[in-house]
């Protein structure tokens, strides 16, 4: 008689098998994704309604769950793959990204402490000083040195591992033992990511000792006004423990003056954290590094190659120029997780970097990505990607409906209709509607724009002309 | 003249091919696996400096990284996939979960908001009810009520989350505005997860505010202590915020008696968070109920499918019983993610129920494994593993030179060698260098143990006799 794990597991003919089929339904489905409405039409508690309420008794066939797929799940899915995906930003992920992650999901492996799997922590250490180089990032984030780079999940995550190294920093490491126990401040624009206010709050500052600073006309911070809050928080017995530099805000890719922000941290030991989430990647291109211009004297730093790098979905990219404080912010050693690697101190355990234990083989989409395309070809692709944006851009300057918003510093292009905020808004909404594309529209300073961000992988330039196509039409 | 993207992109021919190449790479790896050592014997920094110092300029071919995979990075792998791994937990995938993740990452959707892709979220949301249904969970968590369960990355991060709301709870939603103001406390026996620390730390109480309370003789929290500390805590002036109670601690297994806590939380208004990582697969089992009992009376339970249920890391399951606080406790809603279907109050955004924003489509791993398996499938695999650990305990209480030195509750052996310590842990190390099987070895209340834990998805029962033959052997 077959035991049950003889019985129930596929065995290694049903997983290739299987496996494949799933390849199949991938590519088929890349190859076929034009077809599709790019954003969902489907009504809310659909998806879910159509859906048992319970798990099956008994097993069922690969062939019967992938045909559930394509009935049920499919309608509801918004297809962030597709080529005129143009909303939020790009979410990429690629052939060599794709291969990788099937072999981290096969080899699924731990790669918590060194011990538990040498090579997970190794080639990520690799790979971040890889990254470095890649994107003319300073020395100082180097694994040679006394900084280091790690992959995390988001820059959600990073940004709040960097706020909890500087909290500690501020508080001498008072606050991880006796809790915070005063007005420790946090500084950005109004321009940042929402990530930087929720870091502020689950650290147990609280949303009040979040400083919004007013931005220039560029939608910078304005570095002045920067320096003088920090001065009014000294003056109210307040410690300022961190400010965040953002490269590429998310709504029109505004870009902090790192350097002038990281002369008033310097001048009060506040630590800064530079969140280039988006827009990190461009600095691929040499001549799009003055970007990320003062960063060396930066505390911290991440960008997600998870968005325009083709990367899947998650790695994000986080450096410290001082492992040793986030380190020690937060780690906890219980003696299951002892070993004599760890006692030795020569080696990295990537759990005490950031939150979670247990973490997967993520390096290899970074080690299969930057092979497979070479330096050369990601730099060849973020030019085109580019050019593509100055192109749409130089379109809309000569079309007497539309008009550009916002200073564009890469591949983003902020747009509005001449008739205003209400006309715009609908012409946002009808090109959802409509499925043949996406965008996001927002409100930046009481003004209606609509995004047009260019950066998909298996988005080419007939895409960008079809979409200016379609603005033209609609204006 | 090809642009860019027409040149270095993978074309679907391509992708079709290597990640054909790639599932079979990882079926042949399955396959041969143990021919492997478990553990890595690989020395600190060989495989990081096997590796360029930086990134190829040009392209490479998909075969040059296989061989270079099989060649630089396998030697420094551990093998947690390997029929005789017995070490930590395990941390388990199958053929479903490999074959749901290829689509997920094929398919590289966000889920953040509902509206980025609808059945991200609606599936999740149906998945969360099938696993209550499939572990005898109580209807509280149901998502068609007050509740509701979410999907994390680990453990760890719920725990954090479970925290954050109840330190939101305690103090009326305070410290998020104000930060933490006074002594919150939270309870936990000594023999509770790292991650409970950790957590403590990361919101900003401080580990002085991290109560460990004694254990009784089976390594359960002493209700009655935790209680007396509670009272002392409040006569201090401080605030008790948060109960953990550990179903399944990870050096033993042992089960703290989660209702008689349920209800010294009850007296108190203390939150009540069941971590039941790697044990809460036994519940499948009807006869294993037993461990959760009082469950129905916690705020929040965790357990983790990606332990020991056959689904690829990463895939925390966390319940809450009532989102609105959760909710509540992690949003900040920016004017880009601002969208109709939100503000309807009709859909979820699960963006608010953990740290990061983005997020893959992760519930297919759930859908795909509960479906291949069906619920008599897992039920009849884990009832096999709970088998293997009793006949391998059976063994052990028969050998002279052995003892089991724990109470065994589910899947875990703890055995010590009768000689002591010293011979004990040389025994451990002895296994684990020779490679053909993985143990972990711990100091629980001063003695030293080796633990066995029976649960992967490529053990048979085989393997489990090899081990018990290996351990006499070597006794």
């Amino acid at each position: 008689m077959e035991s049950p794990s003889e019985k129930h597991h596929w065995n290694p003919d049903e997983v290739r098998k299987n496996a494949h089929k799933a390849v199949d339904w991938v590519v088929d489905y890349l190859e076929g994704i034009e077809s599709r409405r790019v954003y969902s039409n489907v009504e809310p508690g659909q998806i879910f309604s159509d859906l048992p309420e319970k798990a099956p008794m008994a097993g069922e066939t690969f062939d019967e769950i992938l045909q559930d797929m394509d009935q049920l799940v499919m309608p509801g899915l918004t297809h962030w793959q597709h080529p005129s995906w143009f909303a939020f930003f790009n979410a990429n992920t690629s052939g060599p990204s794709l291969a990788a992650d099937i072999l981290s999901s096969g080899l699924a492996v731990q790669g918590m402490l060194w011990q538990t799997s040498p090579a997970c922590t190794e080639v990520e250490t690799r790979m971040m000083d890889w990254l470095l180089d890649l994107l003319g990032l300073p020395q100082e984030f180097h694994s040679s040195g006394e900084g280091g780079g790690v992959i995390q999940d988001t820059a959600s995550s990073a940004t709040l591992c960097a706020l909890i190294a500087a909290r500690e920093r501020a508080s001498g490491f008072d606050v991880d033992r006796n809790g915070v126990d005063k007005k420790m401040t946090v500084y950005a624009s109004g321009q940042t990511h929402s990530s930087i206010e929720k870091s502020v709050r689950i650290a147990g500052l609280g949303s009040e000792q979040f400083r919004t600073i007013p931005t220039d006309g560029k939608l910078r911070i304005d570095v002045g006004a920067f320096e003088k809050q920090v001065q009014m928080d000294l003056e109210a017995g307040c410690l300022p423990t961190m400010a965040v530099a953002t490269v590429g805000t998310t709504a029109t890719t505004a870009v902090d003056q790192v350097k002038e922000m990281a002369a008033v941290c310097q001048r009060y030991s506040i630590w800064l954290h530079v969140d280039s989430a988006h827009a990190g990647t461009a600095a691929i291109v040499p001549e799009m590094r003055w970007i990320h211009e003062g960063v060396q004297e930066a505390d911290s730093f991440t960008f997600n190659p998870h968005k325009w790098m083709f990367v899947g979905f998650d790695c994000n990219a986080f450096w410290v120029k001082d492992k040793k404080t986030l380190v020690k912010s937060l780690s906890v050693l219980p003696e299951y997780l002892r070993n004599a690697a760890t006692e030795s101190g020569n080696v990295i355990d990537y759990r005490d970097w950031h939150i979670p234990l247990g973490r997967r083989f993520r390096a290899l989409k970074l080690w299969f990505v930057m092979r497979s395309y070479g330096a050369q070809g990601l730099k060849e692709l973020i030019a085109e990607h580019l050019e593509w944006a100055q192109w749409f851009e130089n379109q809309v300057l000569q079309d007497s409906n539309w008009r550009i918003t916002h200073l564009r510093t890469m591949n983003l292009v902020c747009v509005a209709h001449n008739s205003g905020n209400e006309q715009t808004e609908k012409i946002a909404e009808l090109i959802n509607e409509q499925g043949e594309m996406s965008v996001t529209s927002t409100l930046v300073e009481g003004e209606r724009i609509i995004r047009f961000c260019f950066g998909g992988t298996q988005t080419r330039f007939e895409h960008v002309k079809a979409a200016y196509e379609r603005l033209r039409e609609l204006g």
